[in-house]
């Protein structure tokens, strides 16, 4: 597979699930990686057949499919499971079994596993890290797996993290979040309702009233941060490709004069955070492995409150840039390899 | 002006400021109205030119504008101001000089008047009725002058005041309004930031931290209501044409076991509002002149909260629609007349 | 089924495949028909379910689907069918031999037949009229049964027709029609190609090089207007929901001095064509049932050349629209009944 | 101005005109640029602001504005002119005279100048080279100056040239081209018909029949070719920021049998031509510096024609990525340096 091998010396890496967004993003990502090459990508439903992909510089790449089972494990120092929830655990113990790292990019190994009671395979650590760089980094330099966390749990704990850490969050208020996400989200196999004809100027909330399979790496990761509070977390479906924004509306303990510091003490080292005095928008993260938070005091209210803005690209800082940072981060990598910013 | 001039003994109509969305959306519902003719349309910039209109029967109808000062108000039993914020109370307070009714699509008589400081001329009485049918009926029926709610608030009392009249909104708290509008909420005078490559795959926040306009006659309207608490209003702006979904966090005294039966006990016999089960959906109301509301009762918090959903088209419900509405109401006719369904 | 039967009198229909973008669109033209209501409504796929429509009035609508089956062909007095293409004759056979009137929407019994070599019934006639009211009317009225028009015809042919029947365009030569649809041309059925994140900013041709099943009635329709040319067709899938604008290139015997007036000579009396100086846009025609026309005298040339576009609602003049439109003839009722214009 | 001073031995670049879309498309192209630095960057109605840009690599830059009349032209070796179109040359002459070298994006000094009589100053040599390297390559490297081709035009003429120089065009022949732009190629400038409520679910031809700037450029670069035969160009407004699809029918001298294989011979070298037996899409080319061109042989028709595709970025290729292009020839760097691929 000459098309995407292009250094002799650069670490093999392997996709599994590479025909969905996410998958395909990896695969881009990785083409264009300074230290890494493609080995094989696998696409059950799709094998023998050719994806076209965009390369993290642009260029469109043609990577052939193949068979999962085809796959060669032995070949690769790291594998990315892109494959559906559910799906993927009985994989990360097939590639951990056989002694190769994987970033596993469902929520089968997240806190709360997304609600699945699927058997976890024995090879499988008990504590698998969390792979959220900013927040715990720690957990993840020596890790044989990692998973890799959900789109919007990402754009949110970034947001929130810095108060929550400083205990600025109000013991047992609710944390009120509306998160609108492109279609992208949704994944690429075809489904009724997300046919261009019914997205198309249309908006509408989803898995409202607190089960979205999001919501528990979200409260385990609140409680890690040592916050004590609810979260009440409403998705809605955007008409756009690609795209995150989470509006956090969030009770203080007592009023904070200037909240943006708090953002830019936190971050100001962190090479994917950006925090912005303007509100982030769809437009400046596109296509970028960053997370752009921003944060005003609410007026007119007797309760303190504070506003958050978080922005990404769900495909990127919000699955597959981060999963290739966590992947720089196991092999000893200069984390921002690769990553478009 | 035979094109649009259907009935001999109709009521002949104007319409102030119709080069904008909400007045364009005018033109065309009265074209359509079976009680009601148009016998002017102004438009400052565009006097002497034609702009093309649809009906409430879908035609397309070419109504000709002419500049404010040659409108003969002496021909009219009612005026439509949909003039800019400011430049509106001007206006109606020359049509009420002249003993003609009106309806104000500006926010510059509703409580709160948007923050305008703009002098009030005389003609108009102290206290201009809020347009809201659905909650404050009784006070349009014999006006002269109506002030017609904005779009945001229009979906977010609805939705919120069967539950404020019953007392279940715990007093004191914040109850946050997350709302997403489309582009023809800003209007059709061009702007950099509402050019189609500005807008199309993009979504962001603006007026954040309860600065809008439209916060005033939310606040003053809930406490008519009855309601003790505080409104955090976020608004975002949709790569859409027409619609407004507002999501409504609401904390509650006590748990509501079936919340939409609330909803459906207060608007069983209103036929501009729609309660769901389903979430409400932007094409669920577009061209319509309906609120479509929902309630879902939030899981895994601590604090009875309730979700609240209401959709409705900001230039049909939101503005041009129920302004029909409202002049129905004044002038006797039936409050469905002329009106998309 | 109280819901859309709204007069007791009406003639009752049935509608074949109401689970695609055209069955919906039918269903709804139907519910609000003043002569006309709907009986049953079948799809296979979805039977037992209930399908949202919008009214020609807008109204939103639940129409039950069964399974066709259970449909009783006896209970109507027309049925339309909207069923795939392939699939559609068999059921024509069927709702003919039961002695009922039909109107099929496939292109299984169009001139050429869609490439199609699916044995046709007995029951169905020799010579299906081809329904095409503007250009054809005199066939329809007296049919048992018509084969509704594809959309792109429909745009192409209205427009070219009075220069083919005066005899204008040059024999022998190449009229070029580049034509451009919205994805609900496309049909409803889930395919990954016609998700949003496909189809947003994006464009591109398909079926180039004149193999698109639409072709062959085109150029039967062209002969019998008495035209001797090539037609080149080139489809192109545009990121709308609705609308198809045809441009074509078209060689003349002559120069035309004013080609606008061709147009309104043929089609002055047609309440579904509209002859426009202005060049048609797609949002002039969505949701209604009209043909919008334009010629423009090609500069700088040394052959005499003419463009013509023509705009059209795919689903309403180009499918549910005409439908409705041979409908109203066949049962000799006002052809611009239930239509919205 | 540090933010963008990548390394002190870079080429210092200067861009006049830079508010525009293609001003800052150039502005991220020279910021990533490996062997350039942006010097300034001016735009005079919003000179002190700053305006944010993506450059080649992603990352969000952000670049003062200054009033055209405080460039200092004399620290600068190549000034990109992206001025209006009759704004341009007046600049182009100062910029010369003051000994430096110009890339002009504007129509003032491409063949047939885009229609403009504006006088040209004496400092502007008589025949400025025509920037499109992939044909007219040789005249670059040495110019002073040079006309960067307009967006369309580079699409139609490297889909054209091969069938062209080889006389398989028919003499006497009218080529149709039916062209597709995003609106981004309508400028920033806010103008009512380019706002989102106008564009979104719309689809419109305009300057038809043969009246657009864009055609003099092409009947004369098809004419430098050996080509006889006229051109007939009908521009359309898709519902997309970026990106030109060009359809080109052409009748032949004689049937082709692989006219892939024309293109492939003529573009087997050249690094921003793609040939692709696919129907090329806006989605392969966005963010791109490529011409992405495909063939297909007309089925049918008496006349041996060949139908021809071709894909561009607007603003890359159509605009400042060839601009780019030009400058990397005129100064004597590699030619796809800095340029997304």
């Amino acid at each position: 597979m000459q098309e995407y091998a292009f250094t002799v010396h650069s670490i093999p890496i392997g996709v599994l699930g590479a025909s969905g967004y996410a998958g395909r993003e990896l695969c881009g990502l990785i083409a264009s990686h300074p230290s890494c090459n493609l080995r094989f990508a696998t696409a059950n439903e799709r094998r023998g057949q050719t994806l076209r992909v965009r390369s993290g510089h642009g260029a469109l790449i043609d990577v052939p499919m193949i068979a999962p089972d085809d796959a060669n494990l032995n070949e690769v120092e790291l594998v990315f499971s892109a494959l559906p929830h559910g799906a993927s655990v009985d994989w990360v113990g097939r590639v951990l079994d056989a002694g190769i790292r994987v970033v596993d990019l469902s929520s089968d190994l997240r806190p709360g596993r997304g609600g699945s009671t699927h058997p976890i395979p024995a090879s499988v650590p008990a504590n698998v890290p969390y792979g959220l760089p900013e927040l715990f980094r720690a957990d993840i330099a020596g890790a044989r797996v990692v998973a890799n966390p959900g789109c919007y749990p990402t754009s949110i704990l970034v947001a929130l993290a810095p108060f929550v850490r400083a205990g600025l969050v109000a013991p047992g208020a609710l944390v009120s979040v509306a998160a609108a996400s492109g279609v992208s989200g949704a994944g690429a196999s075809p489904k009724a309702e997300l046919l261009f004809a019914e997205v198309t100027e249309n908006f509408r909330a989803y898995s409202a009233g607190n089960v979205h399979r999001h919501l528990p790496e979200m409260t385990d990761s609140v409680a890690r941060l040592g916050g004590d509070f609810d979260l009440l977390f409403t998705p809605h479906l955007l008409p756009v490709d690609r795209g995150i924004l989470s509006t956090i509306t969030v009770p203080l303990t007592a009023p904070i004069a200037d909240p943006l510091s708090v953002l830019r003490a936190a971050y100001d080292n962190e090479p994917f955070v950006e925090v912005s005095a303007e509100l982030p928008a769809l437009a400046d993260v596109v296509h970028r492995n960053v997370v752009r938070v921003s944060a005003v005091t609410v007026q007119h209210v007797r309760t303190p409150t504070l506003l958050l803005f978080a922005a990404i690209d769900n495909l990127v800082k919000g699955a597959a840039g981060q999963a290739v940072q966590n992947a720089n981060i196991m092999l000893g990598l200069d984390e921002a390899a690769g990553l478009p910013r």
